[in-house]
């Protein structure tokens, strides 16, 4: 089979690896506007060859992914569709779906969208797993051909992802919840402390929730462009939810504060519990001396115990060292040999 | 010098042990509701000893910590200062200062906030290293006695901690700003997120925004009311900020993006920096193979070298194994060792 990657990025890159490494008689050939990346892509094996020209790439090629970032979609989208061969399914990876879907109604072209490796970018950083066990959007539309759409199916499931159809605009909408709203709230919760008279210090839950703060503009003013409509209606529904909140504290109900808390409380159970499938997501909470090499000493026993940390928040004294470690733990078993294992250490658990 | 505390929880036995250890003579005599909590203070060596009254607490005090929960501090206060002698000087540890400096104008009252140990509660996990670096919240007022506020920071300065004077208003509102906007912030997210019909897969950016949402509520509930007028002036601010965010999505300006966005990177950055004592805070982002143990293999091979993590965040691939690690450490000649420790682990380094 052979696959043509454009643009050979930490996506482009970690299709070609993984196509190479669990598709038998995978060929992966490379195009981009950068021969420099494209030779790096090769030397790294994320691709079999380089293109000289996009239609090179294209010819005789089964499956097509377009990796480019969002607002360049439109373009590389089109021009792929128009060098690819009749029976080739022509795709991308871009994270907003529905502006590329409405575009393209061409039996041959199916959106897609990998929910992995937005943090870093760069074929560098390209991995032949990276995509194992993630969700794969597709977005399949009424003139998708049904024999390309379980082409490109099949082969994302070989590439180790669980692929899962979803109409264009829920995708949007859904993205525009889970990650754009963050994204917008975080950068409006920096301003507004950064806009104070005297710079405060901030504690552990203020960089948690301004993490995303300002990322990065190249990739983030396509996203917020192309899928403003949702994003402004999650972020007019916060809007509702914030100035609900407003009046509550205003009114000084303490039953109402304390329902609305308990409620957000239940609320995260059980968005934390869908999201894992090894079971309930468990929070331990260690207290633990305040010197260098501590979290590495509780990350190495647990690893040693085969527990995975599902993920990890560290309260760091004032000073910058390391004070309160809080982690997540999947499945009620590995919590409970984690708290065994920390135990041992000697480190109280709550 | 004999130093009552009143509540012996984290930060009642904290207090009890830092001054064991770094004041020279101190007696900490501790009183409480619970005789059990007590004893097991007293058997942790965070209290000397166990008054059966608060009377007998008080009795020759010099200092008095109160400890209680905020919702209880004003009967605690107005208890102690009830019971303590013409020179001993009453302070707190609550979070929210206004409301009980306006109520108590003695000149023995102090109102004091230690930003520390929000994170665990219980006398277990009590350190008497907790204060160390910390910054320590005084809120005096013009019916201060100069002398009792002056052996108070000093007592506060021998914990380890940096004493900051504040007026009370102040406080309240860098509070709201910093802590309790983004606690609300996230109850708002986390409900949206999961009142949608599907429950959404979330990714590392979600986890981080929600982290704290509907935190425990026998601590929350008080501080919201207690604080809900800076805390509700703060949304409605973020309100606005939101409602600027969703016009100019719905404007499709993208350069107008783009600068907001890259204000919002700016702000970030000075507030992380003047967060750090020890310079500007460097973020790198690390790819690393999807197996356990990799989080202990780079934080120890930092530790050894002496590099301290300011703040790490792992991005998970969706079958919940490490992917990704981002490590955000202060200085640029820390963050420079770090960069080539992890390169000589094999890792790529963005």
């Amino acid at each position: 089979m052979k696959v043509a990657v454009l643009g050979v990025g930490l996506i482009g890159g970690s299709i070609g690896m993984a196509a190479s490494e669990h598709v038998a008689g995978a060929e992966v050939v490379g195009f981009g506007r950068s021969s420099e990346r494209l030779d790096r892509a090769r030397a790294l094996g994320a691709i079999h060859r380089v293109a000289g020209s996009l239609e090179e790439a294209l010819d005789e090629a089964e499956v097509c992914f377009c990796c480019a970032p969002v607002g360049a979609l439109p373009e590389q989208v089109g021009a792929a569709l128009a060098a690819a061969p009749p029976d080739c399914v022509v795709t991308d990876v871009g994270s907003v779906k529905r502006g590329l879907v409405e575009t393209f109604g061409d039996e041959r072209f199916v959106g897609g969208h990998p929910i992995a490796g937005a943090e870093t970018a760069g074929v560098e950083h390209a991995r032949g797993d990276l995509f194992q066990g993630a969700v794969w959007y597709l977005t399949p539309t009424g003139s998708s051909s049904g024999i390309l759409y379980e082409r490109l199916y099949r082969l994302i499931a070989s590439l180790g992802a669980r692929p899962a159809a979803v109409d264009a605009a829920s995708h949007d909408r859904l993205l525009a919840a889970v990650s754009h709203l963050p994204h917008v709230m975080a950068n409006v919760l920096i301003s507004q402390a950064a806009g104070r008279g005297d710079l405060p210090r901030v504690g552990p839950s203020f960089r948690d929730a301004t993490r995303v703060a300002g990322a990065n503009s190249a990739i983030w003013t396509d996203i917020y462009i192309a899928n403003r409509s949702a994003i402004a209606d999650e972020v007019d529904a916060a809007v509702e939810g914030l100035r609900r909140a407003s009046e509550m504290l205003r009114a000084s109900d303490a039953d109402a504060v304390t329902a609305w808390n308990e409620q957000a409380a239940a609320d995260r159970r059980r968005v934390l519990d869908a999201d894992s499938p090894e079971g309930a997501v468990q929070e331990l909470r260690l207290t633990v001396p305040n010197r260098p090499g501590i979290v590495a000493q509780v990350a190495l026993a647990l690893a040693q115990a085969g527990v995975n940390i599902v993920d990890l928040a560290l309260a760091p004294a004032s000073d910058m060292r390391t004070g309160a470690i809080t982690l997540w733990i999947a499945g009620e078993e590995q919590a409970g040999r984690a708290r065994q294992l920390i135990g041992d250490l000697g480190f109280p658990v709550a």
